[in-house]
């Protein structure tokens, strides 16, 4: 096993605009990235726009596994971004993995939540597409059974190494109650995450800033501290880089 | 399913003054937004001016779901603002719903709480009015009972899920403690509903200042940050948009 | 049941000078009011004066149900702002419910609290009297026994619903343990009380300051923010109205 | 029953410097005031000095019960301002009432606390001496039995009834962890209390102030706020009324 | 047991250059006082140099009980301040008690504390060597054994007794978590404990600064608030206080 | 026992450049030093570079035990600072002990863990490479087991021990949620630990600043406060001491 040294972990860019150049490339290919956030943060908008410009811009397969909202309501959102999610569907570049909750009709919950089962429907839709990029959005509602710390790691570490074993680069949502305060409910995922991302929609004053953070990056270079991002109707996610220097890059709608 | 492309997700238009303005049109169609606010906060004088004003500006029916305050009450409660409730009860543009506690003598509580039974009466008060537009204030009192939140994201959704099929467009309110810090009590609400409103009441030196603000609208733009609103008597909300342009838009009250 | 329009939910003047202005007019009348405070905050001196001004500018008869002082206690302490509580007794316009701790010898507590028996005692008290104002001071005792917030909301609504039966217009005290932070210990009551009133008695460097607010008045106009309030040895709550202007109004002992 | 109209509530003047100034004439007589400071804000001394000077200004007999020093401690420890507790013992003006603990060999505690045999105890105290004046300090320790806020509630209540029963006036000290935030542990003592005097030692960057507050007398004038004090060797408690004017006053040393 | 009045506590010179001047003296004569601070504020450092200034400027002996480091540590962190502990233990001047834990191999912890044998460990120490100083470094570690606070506060007293017993004036240290807030874990051993010393490692920005004060000394005077301290290699504590006079003192290495 | 005295703990120089000149030599040698920062705060790759740099300038062996990471992660990471983590490995210069999760299928933990067997596999690595520093990355997973203190401090105590016993110098890394608060979670860690050094990422604003602080060492001199620190691409962590000055010093690769 010899490396070529002084080379960091390569990166996958994901053509979201201005957010390569904070990431010096992309995401951590192969890995995946947590990416954390309020209510409303945007975080689905930028998973999926990680998959959006993955078929425009690269022509590389998408798996978007949803935990909370129903296929027809994600389809329904991003429409509005120019997003054509069906026509994708239709040309085998996108598949929805439907993990979102089928409301029990007697009020009770399912006992025991089967990620062995779930991993395998991943794996079968990765397979199929084929897929390079993956999307799970949002673990919170799985993570809420795991009254357990050790239990929790377990299974975090469990997904992250079967996405690993089947080559894709994925992001990963989770839920943040407030803007300030610790990362995570349990202060457990963005210890155990290689690579974490947060998502900031600040109150100043009466007005709101959203901001994109690069927290952490294991065994890669990135730029540090918050940047300014927007929702653009018709578009997506536009992170402002602070420099104005623009990294050559195969990204086509970067400004 | 192919979906017109460049669509935000469809708006109703409140009528509530100066709303319409902030929220790009009113409220996600067929959907369900949370009102989130202190004690006096103006969620239920929100909420029915939703209602009173689909019925006198649109000519939609309204159902009114109470879970806290008596019919009785509230009919009295919002004779201020020139609503006749009971006129409009009369000519079948408003139902009520009444799931309002009858408290118990023995002071014990009733030990399991049939949402089945009430979804299928909200049905089908829907039905016989015929309703457009559903209020449901407030469900604090009956997520009081869910110390299990996976059991409380369970009927959340089991809820939005009803009324997404009956075809209406809900407002649901939320209690909150302090102006500051969490959301909602649990951590849970603001991220399981499709939008969020936050209605605000905020202590400034020993003077008190309303605020209104759309947090999160999945699939739709809508404007950031905080408007001031009054109540005034004989009318009820205004929101008053910062920016002195007015979109055109259906609703005669607006200033 | 037709009701006159453009009409706000009634006020019962209370005759505490200043209130009635930043009240518009005073207590919302028939219903409870909650009225929250620190240790020392003048709960109990406002609640009294309240049906003291009643006998004297009214000529009201007045109920006093007491659950923490002994009602020899309270005799004494409001003595000194000219209040002959015992005479008003003598005439039947003042009358006592004792629902103040008898102190166990054995150290154990009363397993449960007869609410039904203690509403009956009241129902007695303002039928005799006749009253038409009742101070409740205060519930913080009973409530502490309600771990469960179910019950605890199922009593209040129980005590609200008796009072506003009997007619009376009602002060209920709530005890708080910081100025700042959540109104109440359970972030209840302040939610299933139609009215909410504050008072503070704030710590400024090293001065202390009076203020009264009223938070909350579901269906009435008041006027918003904290007022200064002083509490004056031979009359009582003396509340400072920030604007000049003077409503007419029955109570002859305005300034 | 009949009161002379516009008194308030008696107070027996302390003859600590100062304090009667700001108490309006010293501590409710015939009642139980809670005094309540950090580790080290003088609690014990204060409330020895209001023995002290009733010993000594007034020839009034004193009780002072003790739960956590051992009586010989508080002799020593007292000496340094002059108080001769021994000479005052010996001539029957001081009685120790001995409650501090007998730590177990065994580790172990006692199992249930009998304050039906302490009121007893202290009793037979007051009539011996005879005394007019009464300390309890601390009563923290005791308090840490009882779990149950409305056990709490009960003994405190049981402790005031029977001290009011024996005629005399009483200093009780209570505990607490930061000078900011709740005033006690529990939030309890506060409010049962008729009166709360509050000690603070307060850190200014890193210097120490002390002051002196009366938060609260049920039925009595007393000025507001905070008022500096020290402790001088050889006297004792100096408290200093910001106002120069003085009240005439049996109380020799004053200033 | 006639007392020499307007004395206050004895006090005994600790040697620990600066320390005696604020503390008017030294530390309070055959009494016990809890040292606390933060991780690595020095409460070791200052106990051994309380004792090492006792044999070298006083001849006195001293017994050092640890808890948490082992004996060879010691003296090797001492060594550096130029304190021959070897020597002094051949010399009969300074002795160890070795209650620090031997980690258990099955990670199993021993179910009861045999505080009654520790003590008597303790007293042996004590009168072999003779000693005068004793030192118990931490007890954090046993304390976090008690989770009932009444048993707690019952070991406390029972060693605080004993020490009193053997007549010796003694050092325990006490760890917090935090520069601010609650002064111990429990919120009791600086209640319970005679005399409180605060070491701090205050973060100013992105440096630090040590200070030391004196909380509380019962029946003492000392002066207040905090004062800047160093730890010199080879010397060990220096405190500097405010003022530049100087008392007369026995310690020859002050300044 | 003899021990030249005036000599403070032994140190070894890191070769991390400016952090062997802020900790007066490097670390205390033959101990453990508990390193504790947040989600990327470079625990990792400083202690990494600790072992790297020991095998580039001083020949010293290396065993890494990793407990989170992946051993394939852990090179491929630390690649990008050129260190040739498999030529060190074929060398026998550095050895990895994987304490890593194998992630069960089954969702379930592993009920106890057997640190008897982790120190035995230690030992075998530090016997077999020969090797002169140790790194243990992160306890954290481990931690988490632990419920109750005390054990919590008797594992950490038998860890250390056994290290010492082996005469290696190790860098053991530990988790925290926030800059701000508490050091550790448990707040036990710190204070079992001889020696603690933090590394910060603080936010300031909206950009990012890293320092690194020795908090404590005990028995030897270090210098106080935080001092910023990079991490280069290509050579990893930099510390910039504040003052100039350099001391001469092994490490040929500082500035
Ligand atoms: N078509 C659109 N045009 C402009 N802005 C939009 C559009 N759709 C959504 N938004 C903005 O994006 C926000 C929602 O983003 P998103 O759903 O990604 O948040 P989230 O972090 O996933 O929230 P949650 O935790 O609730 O799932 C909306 O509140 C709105 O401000
Ligand atoms: N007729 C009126 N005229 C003017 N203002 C009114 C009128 N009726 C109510 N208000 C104002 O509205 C407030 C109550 O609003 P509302 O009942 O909607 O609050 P809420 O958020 O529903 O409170 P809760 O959580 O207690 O139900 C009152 O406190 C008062 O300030
Ligand atoms: N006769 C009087 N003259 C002037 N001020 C008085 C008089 N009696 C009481 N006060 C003031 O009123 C305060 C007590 O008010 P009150 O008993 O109403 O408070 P509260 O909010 O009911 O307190 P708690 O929660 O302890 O019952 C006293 O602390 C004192 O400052
Ligand atoms: N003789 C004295 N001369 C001057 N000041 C003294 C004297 N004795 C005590 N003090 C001061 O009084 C303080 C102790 O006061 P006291 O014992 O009354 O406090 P406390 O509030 O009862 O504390 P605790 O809660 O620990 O019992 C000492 O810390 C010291 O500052
Ligand atoms: N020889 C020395 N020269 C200079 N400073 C030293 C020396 N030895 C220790 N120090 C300083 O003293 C600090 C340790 O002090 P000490 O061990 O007394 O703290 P502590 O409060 O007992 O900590 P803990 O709670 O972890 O036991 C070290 O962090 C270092 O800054
Ligand atoms: N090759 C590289 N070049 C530059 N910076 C890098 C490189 N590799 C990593 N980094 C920086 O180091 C950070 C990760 O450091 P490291 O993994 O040591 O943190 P950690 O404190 O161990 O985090 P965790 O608690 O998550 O394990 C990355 O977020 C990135 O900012
Ligand atoms: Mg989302
Ligand atoms: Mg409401
Ligand atoms: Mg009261
Ligand atoms: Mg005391
Ligand atoms: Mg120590
Ligand atoms: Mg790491």
């Amino acid at each position: 096993m010899t490396l070529p040294l002084l080379t960091e972990v390569e990166k996958l860019p994901t053509g979201i605009p201005g957010f390569d150049l904070i990431a010096h490339g992309g995401l951590p290919a192969g890995r995946t990235t947590l990416i954390v956030g309020t209510a409303g943060s945007a975080k689905t908008i930028f998973s999926a726009q990680f998959l959006a410009a993955g078929i425009q811009s690269f022509d590389q397969g998408a798996v978007f596994v949803t935990f909370e909202e129903s296929v027809a309501d994600i389809r329904r959102n991003l429409a509005g971004f120019g997003w054509d999610i069906p026509a994708w569907e239709a040309a085998g570049k996108w598949s929805f993995v439907d993990a979102s909750p089928y409301p029990l009709e007697d009020g009770d919950v399912v006992g025991s939540y089967d990620l062995g089962g779930l991993l395998a429907r991943i794996e079968h839709a990765v397979r199929q597409t084929p897929a390079t990029r993956v999307v799970l959005d949002s673990l919170g509602a799985v993570f809420m059974r795991f009254a357990d710390p050790a239990t929790l790691r377990n299974e975090l570490l469990r997904i992250a190494a079967a996405l690993k074993d089947m080559g894709v680069t994925t992001l990963m949502t989770a839920e943040r109650s407030e803007e300030e305060g610790p990362l995570t409910r349990t202060g457990i995922e963005e210890f155990v995450a290689d690579n974490v991302v947060i998502l900031r929609n600040l109150r100043e004053g009466e007005r709101r800033r959203r901001t994109c953070e690069i927290l952490k990056y294991r065994g890669a270079y990135h730029q540090k501290g918050e940047f300014p991002f927007a929702i653009l109707p018709g578009s997506g996610v536009q992170v402002i880089p602070l420099s104005a220097m623009e990294l050559r890059q195969g990204s086509s709608d970067l400004r």
